[in-house]
């Protein structure tokens, strides 16, 4: 190719054209080894966050970032290796319940996970609150958990797509985060140095996501979809309600063990439902189900064996949690006392806000306003009713696990706020939006 | 205000939100100081360029550029000042005959100049043709010369508005140059920090100007006569034709002769016509005359009566140039032989691309295809006849001013490709495309 030009490659995106792999690759290279300086870089994000970027040229920028560090080779295990990834909401313990389902029904799950900032939690916080669990896995570590295990549940090694985090980085202070495409690319990047055969997307949308709308969920969705189609994995994105929390539990520990319930066959209705649609679909994918009903009577019957929570029990031991505070709550974290907040009125609820309860629990503790802070496993918020659902004067609306009473006063008021009430029935929002299986 | 964020201000910019003038000087002090780093700066710039910036916001950013160093204080000459400028055009020497006749008026003429890079001469090269004339001065004698000349041609100061030299070097390297805004900022800073109360600019536009269509030289006209007159300046925007070289000298000693035939009466229609209706212009806006028929009439006398000219050689010999020389111009730096190329058929003349000629003058060595290389002043090309003339075959069609026959050869075809011809007459484009007094 001629000689790369990082003014040119600015210009050319500024003026919506495309790139093609070569001058992507220079410029990811560039980039990462500190040849390009960051003042360029800045410009052309922002050129980016203006123009987007070519479809192809999204998939090079994302292969060439997932080749900026490690790679892991899942080859070694002979079977389609599954991923799964959200895009983050309040109460989400998806993948706790969703990696073991699929990894006891004979597909291994190659899991990293990131930590939670701001409303949302992190897979990694979460299973934190498990007494001796280790996510910090050198790349040997990774393979054994999941060679062994047929499941690993790792924290994201710096290693990992370094150029993703160099960028990410920049993008932070250079108001060039809000890209579909960079966003699509940060995500995708991880995902494939990871190295799965079979990606599932969770994409949140609503007020609890990062995405508000369905079209910007959609187009985010599509993107991902998209750019690992292009990068030869089999990618299905599942677009997901967050105008309220997940499942009841919104905390470290809490959603431990709402995740442990429903693994048993306990749980929400809505977790159960969306866990069973993920795992459904991952075993489609990996070819292990024929079809989406199969792969949801798989799921089921992995649950109700007892394989699925087996499974779980095994992978938190083989990373050196304790498997007795799996069973024993008591032995997981906790508070010393619950204060359950009673309904003002009786009357329908029409709406819990996921970000009230979210930050409600950030502020408690169980989450971080800045990067850096320290969490507390034990504190957060369960709802004792949630949308749709009639509760009378003084009935038990939601319970708060604070340190003490006076960081539940402080957040008992804000919390509250983000319920409505209505005297009306109301209409349940569906929890899965829609699928998306291919490339648009 | 509220403490200063860049980040903010990005995503604000980036929004197409107004910043208000706080935010702005405090990005223009910050990134002048290097407290702000580049890569956000940069980042800023390609948001400018995407989303533009509120009028009230350009004229603050224009203004803060202007105090980031020196500034003259013109007001105690006691009189309103005038100042022109050329956004840059193939045979522009307008200047050299607009300044000496409104000082010939009575009016003071504070100019600085740059130098020309590429298809374009600047004023300050056409100048040091002249042996002896120094552009360079300090403050002090640039503002003696004007007091006892009414009249001073400067270099551009590097002490004047470093903020736009500064953010020019970063927009120059991070694709961020062609952005009206950001152009007519950076040519205001600089008329800003002269001081000067009247600004005539002279918007090119055509094939051989930086802006080649007429809606987007209207877009920087109305733009830089908006900020000068928020910045509480008389400002007017000439724009005129740039379709065709302007006179029929192109290079340095040749445009000087033909600057000074005009001020003696003579010079081409165009370039004459051009520089009586500028210097009308200034001489309404400093209060010099009435309307623009009696400015006119005012510089038509200026020169008739010999008394342009003789201001023109005041400030030659002020600033230490062979005023000899500008009457007899075998004193001015010449070629040994000239090559004349004549008509390859009978027709009338139907186009002659300016940038040709430009570049075919650049390349004889009138101008610079990169910063920093020196010029001839001796040699470029003389149009012996113009847009919309006949020509028989064999007639002179320019003379090439080349060092030998060798560079005289390299450029011929190149230029001689610029003409057009036609068997039946041809309507010359009008050379005064508009002129804005107001901003819209």
């Amino acid at each position: 190719m001629a000689e790369f030009s990082m003014v040119r490659t600015i210009e050319r995106t500024r003026q919506g054209e495309a790139l093609g792999a070569a001058a992507i690759e220079a410029l990811v290279d560039g980039f990462t080894r500190g040849d390009i300086p960051d003042y360029q870089t800045a410009a052309w994000l922002m050129a980016v966050l203006w123009r987007g970027l070519a479809p192809d040229d999204l998939t090079a920028l994302t292969m060439a970032m997932a080749r900026s560090g490690d790679t892991l080779d899942l080859s070694s295990l002979g079977r389609p290796v599954a991923d799964k990834h959200s895009t983050g909401g309040v109460g989400d313990k998806t993948t706790l319940v969703v990696a073991p389902i699929v990894a006891a029904c004979g597909v291994p799950v190659a899991k990293m996970s990131g930590r939670g900032l701001g409303h949302t939690g992190g897979t990694i916080d979460k299973l934190e609150s498990i007494p001796g669990f280790d996510p910090e896995l050198t790349v040997a570590r990774f393979m054994d958990v999941l060679r062994t295990s047929g499941l690993v549940l790792a924290g994201q090694s710096a290693d990992l797509a370094p150029a993703d985090g160099k960028l990410y980085a920049l993008r932070d202070v250079t108001g060039t985060v809000p890209s579909i495409p960079l966003i699509a690319s940060s995500i995708m990047s991880k995902k494939l140095a990871i190295g799965a055969d079979a990606i599932l997307l969770d994409v949140k949308v609503g007020r609890g996501a990062f995405m508000r709308t369905l079209p910007e969920a959609t187009k985010l969705a599509e993107t991902m979809v998209r750019i690992g189609t292009g990068a030869g994995k089999q990618t299905v994105a599942v677009i997901s309600d967050m105008d309220r929390p997940l499942g009841r539990a919104v905390g470290n520990a809490l959603e431990v063990i709402e995740a442990i319930e429903t693994l048993r066959g306990g749980g929400p209705d809505d977790l159960r439902t969306l866990a069973l649609h993920e795992a459904a679909l991952l075993l489609v994918m990996t070819g292990a189900a024929p079809d989406e009903a199969a792969g949801e009577r798989m799921a089921r019957e992995a649950i109700a064996s007892g394989a699925a929570f087996a499974k779980f029990a095994d992978v938190i031991a083989a990373q050196g949690g304790d498997r007795h505070a799996l069973e024993d709550f008591s032995s997981l974290p906790h508070v010393a006392a619950v204060q359950t907040v009673t309904a003002p009125a009786s009357g329908y609820i029409a709406a819990i806000d996921p970000l009230a309860i979210g930050q409600a629990a950030m502020h408690l503790g169980a989450g971080r306003e800045r990067k850096g802070d320290t969490i507390d496993p034990a504190v957060g918020i369960v709802l004792r009713a949630t949308v749709g659902e009639w509760v009378e004067r003084g009935a038990p609306l939601f319970d708060i696990h604070a340190r003490d009473a006076a960081h539940a006063a402080a957040v008992r008021a804000d919390a509250l706020a983000g319920y409505r009430f209505s005297e009306t029935p109301v209409a349940v929002p569906p929890l899965i939006k829609t699928t998306i299986t291919a490339p648009t």
